[in-house]
């Protein structure tokens, strides 16, 4: 097997990190890079050793170049996704899938219609906090699931920083909506949700959920970002599921890893992509790593784009909850 | 001013637990006990001291006596009570102050049209936790609420014992919802609820709802005594409310003691009602010692009777939600 | 019985909690207050309404003292333990009994030959998870203690404050010794200790020590005042024991409530002495409880005077070993 | 670069790992495994795919293989290692880098003489929480250390199962003395032990120790294998370091990831060697992959033969101080 050669399209924060995991990965290589901003595609091909590209269709017209990350803004993924998939290309494509239902289907269409690969960044399938909470969560351990819990809370400046790009919906929403079908092993049925815009952030800063799975289990759905910057970790996320026969949780509060000087207890990240010797590891590495592996050999991706695309209906039915102010059905 | 001399009506765990903590409190002196079961009533009266009662009637006709803890079964608390009231007594009424709006009603009506006082044993307002949330949830520090989420959760255990005789909301429920409109310093004012029963144990598993506060907060809940019994500590609450300005939350997973066997890891209480070098300490003992203290010098109580029943209109309107599926406003 | 009528002598930091608790107390009366700053002791007299004294000897002349606090620097606790069992008063000591082994024998003597009342305000002895890991460690269910780890850790501000008017094993220090010994069922017989000071604080930063108990266990002691000023929640207290049979253990780094502002996530404390609702509760309202209720009723204290001693001669071991860099035997 | 061929001699629990990893990583093949039990040398190879072996020295004259992880027993790493640096072979070799200081400088000298190269499992290396403590504690940011703890606390039944093939200072406080002297960058230079030997497992139940540092530091070590099985998590480490600016901790008690069934609440691994998805994920995958490609490329690797070897006279240090009950210096 050779080399897997890889560019990445998109090199904000997670594209950045896309960039540098490839190219330290030993089944890989970073051939190219782009982004709409010169100057930032310069500096992560100064630092990575990629070519740069001024533009994706030249970028996507190399033969050489065997997959594509995709990092953009969740409303540019649909073009981004097809002309990729029209060049043969197989993708990691950062969460959310796209913005919306139609456009989501669209892309995995193209995908099936062209016989190309797709894998969504669905990072927590490569955290060890979720994916033990997900196989202790087997029926024959569990039961039948009760009731499901997940909450998923930030910063403030995350929603100032992204403005109208993304939402609280598929910025955060789409790990907890997908977690929840995956862990649960049921479809969302139906769903109640109410926003809070207090803070001007140009997005909502709270959504608060609460749906209804096809096996009977009930879901509360705990999205923010308007905790202060102080906020320990910078985050806050818990999953758990209570079954007829057993339960089991996870909580991320806790890293493990604190620093204490005169202003304060600061904390730290040990589990997403903690920069340690000079290297990114944890879940991002080893998703990348995932993408690479089983691109080469061939081997299925841990979740079918199928899967992935199962997240979206529900995000669209529970934007139109907050918007209306009553149960909707999830449409599908 | 002399001792004041109380009796405790109803020797359940609750009441039992009432008539040790005034046995042991020096401004109080326990002068009887009553409860359905006449073998319980003689064990509590010889461990405490206090004289034991056949009949409600005659304990409530003792001249003698100031102050009743009434600790009965929800739907026994209405002519407990009002009987109560009706001999002129203060009365300190373990949670829920009823089990229905009209019930709430005609007691505080009664104490108001009487002049007598009442208190309800709302015990979360003496827990350091709650009300230093209370007290840094000022609208100076945390600005205007954004979000506010309280969790209580339990084991099956407690469904099973209690079967018809409470409920998930009335039993559980009613601190939350008391605290979430004492912290966020505002009535809810709408509802949305899903519940499960999938155990069996006569009562609901696990009942999640939204909330709506007339200062524009929204809230989230999240009821279960759905969890094995093997749950670290037997419950797990958390609140936290979240601001313009800033936020503020608790978590009582931690209780700081922990025994470890060969079968495992096992916490333990060190805030509700911890038994230490032979006595109750906590908070139970620090609400029930206020409740004798302000009866005694005639000082208000923390905790208004009329906000008290504030939250019993929201337990009705959650309870109706829950079993229609659609949102509900609260009637007051 | 009448009301104890008590007075507190010495206004610091923990005086003036005395001072305020005794007010709170249903079966107390603050008769009078004394600090060695005539400022400091009209403020507290205003604020509790006790009488101002100018000088010791006027304020253990009335006898309509029945109890004192004595809550000076532990340089002073000799004279003024002297004088107020000279006065026939019982006495609640702050911790330490004395500043070293002469001295505390002087005191305890004193109280013997006099036949009055000494209790030392051995905090831990009311703190709810210590109190539960000693009950937790009795010979039937511990077994034999293999290993004792006792944690004390504070910030250098306090440190800087004391300056040489305490050290590290006489203020902190003396809380873990007596611990150690009451949870351990053993006397600690022989000791190791390493300090260290780099921070110039005029007082020890940290010191390290091993000891041996008469029973085989052996024990860590780790005492810091080093931590900068932004450790959550201002202290690290821990300790844990390991039998033959199973193991007990407590961790106070988690209190259960945290604020978090632009700044940072803030803990508090929600055992020691939080002040909530107007009054200070937990475990120095409780201790100060028990001093009047005993003192009233003539019961004995919690923790024998000798048992309280006991501690002292184990800190002269530690210092001595500190100071020589080997290991010392304990003399009693 | 071709792929490392790789062999694995030892197939205890941390071979079998180590050949697990080998096997599922892209830049290497595991070639060859060989234990002395032949049952599991079967057993492994079926698993892995690799060439069983039935002796050492057959396995080692292989030309094909480029490097060897030797998982043995601590007494038999001599006499491996040897024979490894005699073929050629670069070595992971799991700690302890032997069971002594001179069978330590045998191999190091072996290592040098021959040319070869050596890397010693120490696995924290590679943990973000002990990584992210090492950054952290840089003289620019923490100033000079103060004081350093460390803690490793497992369960009896490791101790029973290893018997007299390891011990507390090799099996467990070979991480903690070499993450010491390297979080501290100094080297320890005086210790004192205590030790205790009461469960009769053939080993030590636990030992305690005081350490002084070059640079002035003292320092805490806490080593237990006597806890009962229901320890959480299986085991209790952690480690602080506090200098004259700032400090940084990690505590390894709150991994993120529970279960709760009827018997209790049992918490699980998400560092060290996690396995999701079918594959190892975690420290000790990361370990293994930076060996894979520091050998394949040539680079150094994260830690030198000699920073490893560091750890060993201490360790000697430490087994004399606790048995004669001094301190002793230690002899490099």
């Amino acid at each position: 097997m050779h080399e897997l050669r890889v560019a990445v399209v998109g090199l904000g924060w997670f594209g950045e990190r896309h960039a540098r995991v490839y190219s330290q990965l030993p089944g890989a290589r970073l051939a190219a890079v782009f982004d709409l901003d010169a100057t930032r595609t310069k500096r992560v091909a100064a630092v990575t050793g990629a070519e740069p590209h001024a533009d994706l269709p030249g970028l996507l017209s190399r033969p050489d170049i065997d997959a594509v990350s995709i990092c953009l803004p969740d409303r540019l993924h649909l073009n981004a996704a097809l002309a990729a998939v029209g060049a043969g290309k197989a993708i990691l494509l950062e969460k959310p899938l796209a913005h919306d239902t139609t456009s989501a289907r669209q892309i995995v269409e193209a995908v099936e219609a062209r016989g190309t690969r797709l894998m969504v960044g669905h990072i927590l399938r490569f955290d060890p906090r979720y994916v033990q909470v997900y196989e202790a969560a087997s029926p024959e351990w569990l039961g039948e699931p009760i009731h499901i819990r997940a909450k998923r809370n930030g910063v403030r400046a995350t929603a100032k920083r992204l403005g109208g790009a993304s939402s609280i919906l598929f910025y955060m929403g789409v790990h907890d909506i997908d977690a929840m079908q995956w862990i649960g092993r049921s479809p969302i049925t139906r769903v109640y949700a109410q926003k809070r815009q207090a803070l001007g952030t140009g997005n909502e800063d709270a959504l608060y959920a609460i749906v209804n799975f096809a096996n009977g289990a009930v879901g509360s759905l705990d999205l923010s970002w308007a905790w202060p910057a102080g906020l320990m970790n910078g985050y806050r996320a818990s999953f758990e599921i209570v079954g007829t026969q057993s339960a089991a949780y996870l909580d991320c509060a806790d890293q493990g890893f604190y620093t204490v000087g005169e202003e304060g207890t600061v904390g730290g990240d040990t589990h997403l992509w903690p920069e340690i010797n000079g290297r990114i590891v944890g879940d991002l590495a080893d998703e990348i790593s995932h993408f690479v592996e089983a691109t080469r050999t061939g081997k299925p991706y841990m979740q079918h784009h199928r899967e992935a695309f199962a997240a979206i209906p529900v995000l669209d039915a529970l934007k139109e909850s907050a918007e209306r102010g009553v149960p909707v059905e999830v449409r599908r």
